[in-house]
C-alpha cells in the first residue's frame, strides 16, 4: 500500500541531503562550536554556513537570525522577550485568537503579569480583517504579534496592516511574525513584511524536528529567556545542536523555486476542494484565498476521529486540526464559529512539493469511502 | 595523523547507533508524536522507549522524565520553575561557586528578583565541604543545586550532605542536581542522591547536541517555562525532537557497564598524572577523589590556548577550562583561588571508554614538545 502523507502542517519527513548533513556533523563534525580547537572551528562553520542560509531566505542578515529548540521557543521568546523589554513604553500587546498555541499561551501568561492583551476575532473564513487590526493598535501598544499562515485553515494574514498601524499610531511596538507554516512554500522577507522579529521552524520544511529561529531585526533589543553560555549572543545560549543547525540550513538551501511550487500547489488546492465539494453536505473551511497548501474542510456526517483512523487504514495520513492539540478542539475553527458538527467532522489536509493530483483523487476516494462505511454523525 | 579527542568533556562523537537512530526518525518514522494516525503514533513510541532507557539509567520512572533542548534549558527549568514555584515558602537558594554557567546565571537572575542566593566557595582542590552546605541551608531556603561533579577539574560534591542539612534544618527546599557530567560516567541514582530534580544532558554521552532532560520527582511541582501545546505534560512545549531523544535514548541502552569503566578509567586517570608530573613546574588542579574521567593541570610554562593550539596541531584536542566560556578565564579555576600562572596555562583533557594509555603517551609528549617549542611563560 502506497503511504500518502498529507499532514505536512504537522511535520515533514526530513529529506536525504537535511539528514545527511545531520548525520556528517554527528560522526565527524562532531566538536563543540564553542570548543577553541580545530573540531570546534569546524563545528562553528557550519553552523555560521546554516545562519546565512536561513537568514538568506527571508533577506536578514546572519547576525539577525538566533537559533532555538523550535518554533515554540522562538515564538515564547519574541513575546516575552520584546514584552518584558517594553514594559515601561506600554502595556498593551495585540494579537489573534488564531495564533499558534505557544504564541497564545505565551500571551495568556503576559496577560496574568500585567498586560492588556487583544485576541482579535476572525470572519468565518479565519480571516482577520485590516480594519481590526487598524482599531487594536494604539500608542500604548509593545508588541503586535500576528502569524503570516494559519496553520489549521492557511488564511494569510494582513501584516501590512499590523505595520501600518503601528505607524499612524507612534506606537513604541515591535512587530513579531509567526511565519512558521508560510516559510518554504511562500516568499518570506522580513523586509517586505516589515517586521522586527520573525520566527521559522526546520520541521515544516524538511528539516528535522527540534530546531527552528528567531529573526531578531538588528538593533531591536530583546531580553533572553535563557541563560548561561555566550552562545547565540547570549539571547538563547546553551551548546548549538549543530546536526540540527546544519540540516536546517540544507532543508533551506534546497528550497525549490517558491514561486514555481506555488503555482503547482494551487492547482492541487483548487482540484482538491472542487473534487471534495461533490460530496453530499460536504464543506470548505479554509477561506478561496488560502495559502494552497493547507486545506480545511468539513465532512458534516463523520467525526474527525473516526475518518483520520479510516483514512490511516487506507495509508493516507491527514489530521483535524493541529497537531499540538491533541484531543481538544480546534481553537481556531471555534473561533470561526463553525456550527457543531462541522467542528466536530473537520479534516486538515495539508501538501508539500511533492503531492501529486492522484493523491488528491485517492483522498477524494477515501473520503467518500469512509463516509459510506462507517455511517453518519 | 592520529586525532585524539580528549575533549569528551565539552562533547563527544556520537555512535553509530544513536546516529542511525536519529537517521531512522527523520526519514522514516518521522510522524508529529501528536498526530493521531499512524506514523504518530509511532513516533510517540520511539519516545517512550527512550523516555524509559534515560528513567531507568537513573534509577527514575518514565513519568518523571521531561525532555529538554539540552542541560543548560534543564538547568535553567530547574532553578526557575522551582524558585518561582516556592516563592512564598522562603526566599533563600544556595549553590556553589562551580556551578555551571547554565545554574550560575539562573542564580543570579533569581536575585536579582529578589532571592537571596548564598554561592559556596571551593577549596584549593575544586571541593565543597559538607560543613558549608550545612552552615548554609536554613528554614527559609527553597532550592539547593549543585552538581554532582564538576565540568573543569572532576571534583565530586557531597550531594548526600545536602539532602542531610535539608532535613535537618526542615527546609521548604527541593534538592537539584546538575549531573551532566556525572552521568554515563558514573552511576547515577535519584534515589541513592534523593534529589527531587536532576538534569542530564546526550551530547555527553555519544549522543547529538541538542537534547537532554531533567528528571522531576514524582508529586513535585514546578512551573514551565516556555508555554504553548500539551507535550511534555505542559512543563516543556513544543514539537518533540524525536531524533535527538531516540538517539540520547539509544546512547544510555548503549551505555557500558559503569563501575567496569570508572576503574579501567581511573588507572588512566592516575597514569596521566603521573606522567604529566614529570614535566618540570606541571601542577595538578584536581583532586585526588576527582571523577577519573576528568584531569586538569597547568603547565605554568606555556598559556592555555598556544597549548591547545599546538596539541590541536598535533591531532590532539583539549580545552582550557569550559568549552561555554570561550575565552573567559574560567569561573571555577578563579574561585579556587590558583595563582595567576596557574590559570593562565590550565588544560583540561577529558577521557572517554576509548582512550587508551598510548593515547595518555601522546598527549604527554606533546606537551612536553608544546613547552620545549613555544618558549615559556
Amino acid at each position: 500500500m502506497r503511504e500518502i502523507y498529507l499532514d505536512n502542517s504537522a511535520t515533514t519527513k526530513v529529506s536525504d541531503s537535511a539528514a545527511a548533513k545531520a548525520v556528517g556533523m554527528m560522526k565527524e563534525c562532531y566538536g563543540n562550536p564553542s570548543s577553541l580547537h580545530t573540531l570546534g572551528i569546524l563545528a562553528e562553520r557550519e553552523v555560521g554556513a546554516a545562519r546565512a542560509a536561513v537568514a538568506g531566505a527571508i533577506s536578514a542578515s546572519s547576525e539577525e537570525i538566533i537559533f532555538t529548540s523550535g518554533g515554540t521557543e522562538a515564538n515564547n521568546l519574541a513575546l516575552f522577550g520584546s514584552a518584558e523589554a517594553r514594559r515601561r513604553r506600554g502595556s498593551r500587546i495585540v494579537t489573534s485568537a488564531i495564533e499558534h498555541s505557544s504564541v497564545l499561551e505565551s500571551a495568556k501568561q503576559l496577560e496574568n503579569s500585567g498586560f492588556e492583551v487583544v485576541f482579535l476575532q476572525p470572519d468565518r473564513n479565519g480571516n482577520i480583517a485590516e480594519e481590526q487590526i487598524a482599531a487594536a493598535v494604539d500608542e500604548r501598544t509593545v508588541l503586535v504579534s500576528l502569524m503570516l499562515v494559519n496553520n489549521e485553515v492557511g488564511s494569510v494574514l494582513p501584516l501590512s496592516a499590523a505595520r501600518a498601524a503601528i505607524k499612524r499610531s507612534n506606537a513604541p511596538a515591535l512587530l513579531h511574525c509567526d511565519a512558521v507554516q508560510a516559510f518554504g512554500k511562500m516568499p518570506v522577507s522580513v523586509k517586505s513584511i516589515g517586521c522586527d522579529l520573525l520566527t521559522v521552524t526546520g520541521h515544516k520544511v524538511h528539516a528535522p524536528k527540534g530546531v527552528g529561529a528567531l529573526f531578531v531585526k538588528k538593533g531591536v533589543r530583546i531580553l533572553p529567556r535563557q541563560f548561561g553560555g555566550e552562545q547565540e549572543k547570549r539571547i538563547r545560549p546553551g551548546t548549538e545542536s549543530t546536526p540540527l543547525i546544519a540540516a536546517f540550513g540544507q532543508a533551506v538551501a534546497d528550497f525549490p523555486d517558491l514561486d514555481a511550487s506555488l503555482d503547482n500547489a494551487r492547482k492541487l488546492w483548487q482540484y482538491a476542494k472542487e473534487r471534495l465539494l461533490t460530496i453530499d453536505k460536504l464543506t470548505i473551511n479554509s477561506p478561496d484565498d488560502a495559502l494552497p497548501y493547507i486545506l480545511n474542510f468539513s465532512t458534516n456526517s463523520l467525526r474527525s476521529e473516526i475518518m483520520l483512523h479510516h483514512l490511516a487504514a487506507m495509508g493516507i495520513y491527514c489530521s483535524s486540526g493541529s497537531a499540538c492539540a491533541k484531543g481538544e478542539p480546534s481553537h481556531v475553527l471555534k473561533a470561526m464559529k463553525l456550527s457543531r458538527t462541522a467542528a466536530d467532522t473537520a479534516i486538515r489536509v495539508s501538501f508539500d512539493y511533492a503531492t501529486t493530483f492522484e493523491d488528491i483523487d485517492l483522498l477524494v476516494e477515501a473520503v467518500k469511502d469512509g463516509i459510506a462505511k462507517r455511517g453518519k454523525y
